[in-house]
């Protein structure tokens, strides 16, 4: 199978390199980078030699990169990829989006939380979390695959609201990030000496991850959901720690909840449940696809905290877009994806 | 003064003995340690040589001790301190404990969430957190000094409830700590290679600060309150930041929230008010007394999030110690307490 | 093939579970703990659920353990593998030793070193460092697997011994190394609070690590070289960086010792060469088996400067072990590990 | 005294800043900046609110900051203190310069390592390292303050070369910094991601550091010295760790080597030697001005290893800076520098 990646420079797209090196299944096609144009992938990220030996070229002859893939992978920011979504579709291939604009089934959350005008509206899109949506991303030719945050949050939180066991309007979702979710675009946020040995919160009530979360838990709880979502920043480069609290309903008791997360992911192999009164920890999760559950129950006042871990660059983008791949391709969903966590 | 410091080779004691070497008002009478009884201070903690130049005692003489120090604190592990306590009273001195043994006015409470019998029942101890009992503080002979996850999670959130503007049974805190809250003692859990990059959660539902917390929030609010708290451990030494969620009774904006903190805090030096919008950083107040808190209103849910960060020595244990005796014996509240943040 | 881990726990056992479980040709036998006896190694290590489901067992049977593998890897205690590794050897398997029990070729070394008598003499063992003793390695039975700091170090400066380019007398190697190497047992050294935002050297003029540097070097030089050598313990879990310093000879310019290199390493697929002025980062090898080198000249001072980068537990540990075995049994040196190094 | 600073918002301008606050004899006139003209510094730097409320000025009025300073101190990129110090002076005030405009006796050397012209040759400066430059120092005018790997490696060397206990050829330097180090300035080097779980070396041979060493070190021998010095860059935000090499000359014994420490820095404050076989950790230095230095003699090489660590940005820059102030004023050079060190 040919791949490409547009974008491949970012540390999303580097992380695919990463992945793809180990899956047997796939060929490297094209890598572009505008800014790096003509440069070996491996000047600009010198781990990879040995593994890879390939010119990065311009995005601009999107329909040569088209009829040569099989797949094509965007890392572009967004608003920029649905341009380049459109034009790749046009010409045959399958397309990933790893950014946010194909992830809406209503474009006007989209418009509203990007504020960017959306120009592909009726992308045949499918939102690519393979665990609540495995039957059609079997069928998808174009997947929006989901942010860091959100995979995190909304597995903790689906069995919940799925089986009905919490107040909707009770979730508060406290989330830490290592940097790298951050990019490798240079700011005060991510310079060494600001982020080490410190901790703060970011965009308290409006992050864009918030309205994906949403949309999926209220497709799942089949009734609107709205979130308080907070996203900290913490002094490490990969992982994501969410912290999910919700109030149980009446009539409620551990059992049930339980059973809603066994029922759920008790067959997933990316979903490890370390069950009730477990403690995830982002790094048991590191360099692989796993996203790591567990729950308590807080008898004293009524609430149920899901935690979730998950390697932000992994499960949280590039390896989950890897399982998507191999969905899409009727593969072992695996394939590529079995390394152990990097421990420690 | 003469000052001694029972326990002093753990962190909390050690933090103290850096905060009273820059002191202008007190002097070292005796420091102990069972475990490394007769060694000097600077061989323990190299980092103190050519600012202290003593030697380590056993506690067994106590009432010598008592005899000779106008106050002493105690840094010995819940359940040790009250014995130590009551016989240093009967020695004449003032006592600061760090530790728990005199933080709850019901002894019921302190036995069931310590798992120990509470022999010295009758202490006239005060709850040393200024901000909230400076009168009783100035009149204290005992100070049950406050832990570092209380200090954090009761500054953000006592605006809130003294004024009624949360409702009291919806109360998320969501707490991040690092390493050195779990002191100097070696553990699986604060091993560099399982800790480094590494995030995690831990005793939800059941951490001992919970109740303390409780405490204070429902003298605030003259009703009971009762939380759920998470405390979280983060790759830092340093630091905690307290995510505090609460649900905004009907009828309350957000200048109310912004006037509750302005006059309980506007005129606390050791409170920073980032007002609303203000994002908090351990690393602003890493060395120093400060507590800096930033509040946001989530209007799409009506909650609000208080967040406060402190250093978990400092202002959670060592520097709240050092005001609570500068308060005690009428001394600016500043004095030994003027160092400004090291950063970065 | 059957393979079995005897002292599977420690983090060097940990990392050939991690390695294997990516080894198309290996199965494993049997893991061994005595501490941990009856345990299932994804309770020790979580981060192997859904990867290993597999028991604990000791190493008291340990001819059994022969019988059923094809191989054996001890991860012991110095001054313990040697009694496993003869009983092994007896038993009929093959053995690869992670320790310094068979690292010597001169048993009197071993003894003034580790201060414990040798108990296997005629042991017939190998030195594991496939890049320099390959053809011996491939016909081996019994494998003395290097240290970490000593693969670093040893391959930085072969090309340069054996060429005869520097000075014999005046190698100076300044290394330094991530926490993880020095295991999983709690110490003060390995505390977290301790080691973060701080660096520090150790075992100045005496660590262990220096005799087996120098018998390599000594070999490659076909005379006897003595170095000093300087470790490090860094902020980081993974990792080993060492500087290394030699005098060059007269005569010998820049371009000797460019085509030293090239003829030792150019087709070595874990050695990258990174060239004069290049500069190797730990993070570059993190999780890989890879061993970046680059060097520069001083001209100022004639001296050469090789610095090397490799991850402590893979090519300092298991990683070569596999690399070992793969010789060992025929394979393509690279199966089970074409993982890419995990970055950032 | 009033004190004013060009160029504050940087790391070094902002340390002084932080150890000025407890500086009992001076007054903060004024404070510059380009970038940030007309802010407050508590906005720059939110960790200084409640202790400075002070705005940031241009420097473009600098008669009126020397006529209102009885000293300032020169925060400026290297090339451009120069001119900024001739007008100072001109202007009446006292100048300790934190850049490297001013550390060099030969205009020709600075010339050609920084490749910029000189122009302010005749400039009455004295390099301001005082436990080597004290007498000096006190009749100053104008301070050319030492590097930070500088401070370090001096002074693990000096009494070395001073007594002529090592060949004056032997010498290697190999240094580990913290990130700060390479300032606030944004760059790859210094993104978090990039420098996180990593260490590598950089410049090697090049550094601008090192004539400053050999300066230093050539009039402490009374001969030229010419050193290998290699810095490195490691995942922590303060401290340099200097290890320092050099060959003992014929007949040296080991009590000579201590006598030459004790001799030199027996009575130094900021000096805490560790003697034969202590170890330096930044750690025990972190916040303060401290200077800590061991030494071992490896006795199968016949090589002394010094190792000298210090905080960067206190004994390395800002620190060092307020003790010239202090001495030039005839002050206590310990005032406002009696800081215990921040441990863990």
């Amino acid at each position: 199978m040919k791949v490409s990646i547009i974008g491949a420079t970012g540390y999303t797209g580097e992380e695919l390199l990463r992945i793809l090196a180990a899956h047997p299944a796939v060929e490297i096609a094209y890598i572009t980078s505008e800014s790096q144009n003509g440069e070996n992938i491996n000047r600009v990220y010198p781990h990879l030699s040995h593994l890879y030996d390939k010119k990065l070229v311009s995005m601009n002859k999107l329909e040569i990169i088209a009829e040569e893939s099989d797949i094509v992978f965007l890392g572009l920011p967004h608003g920029h990829a649905m341009a380049a979504g459109k034009r790749l579709l046009a010409g045959g291939t399958k397309v990933i989006d790893l950014g946010a604009d194909y992830r809406f089934r209503d474009i006007a959350v989209y418009q509203k939380w990007y504020k960017v005008e959306h120009t592909h509206v009726d992308a045949p899109s499918v939102y690519g979390l393979p665990e609540l949506y495995r039957s059609k991303v079997k069928e998808a030719i174009l997947i929006g695959n989901p942010g860091c945050y959100t995979t995190a949050s909304i597995l903790a939180l689906a069995p919940l609201v799925k089986n009905e066991l919490i107040e909707l309007n009770s979730i508060v979702i406290d989330a830490k990030s290592g940097v790298s979710g951050a990019g490798r675009g240079l700011s005060l946020n991510s310079h060494f000496s600001e982020t080490f040995e410190n901790v703060k919160a970011y965009n308290i009530g409006g992050h864009r991850h918030t309205p994906e979360i949403e949309q999926a838990l209220s497709e799942q709880a089949g009734n609107e959901v709205v979130v308080t979502f907070t996203p900290h920043l913490i002094p490490m480069a990969r992982g994501i720690l969410s912290t999910c609290y919700g109030t149980l309903k009446a009539g409620v008791d551990s059992t049930d909840v339980d059973q809603a997360f066994a029922k759920m992911y008790g067959d997933e192999y990316f979903i490890r449940l370390l069950g009730r009164g477990g403690y995830p920890a982002t790094k048991n999760t590191r360099g692989s696809n796993f996203c790591d559950i567990g729950w308590h129950i807080d008898s004293r006042t009524g609430r149920v905290i899901s935690v979730s871990a998950i390697d932000n660059l992994v499960k949280g983008a590039a390896g989950q877009a890897v399982q998507n791949l191999n969905i899409m391709f009727g593969l072992d969903e695996r394939t590529g994806l079995s390394q152990a966590p990097l421990y420690p």
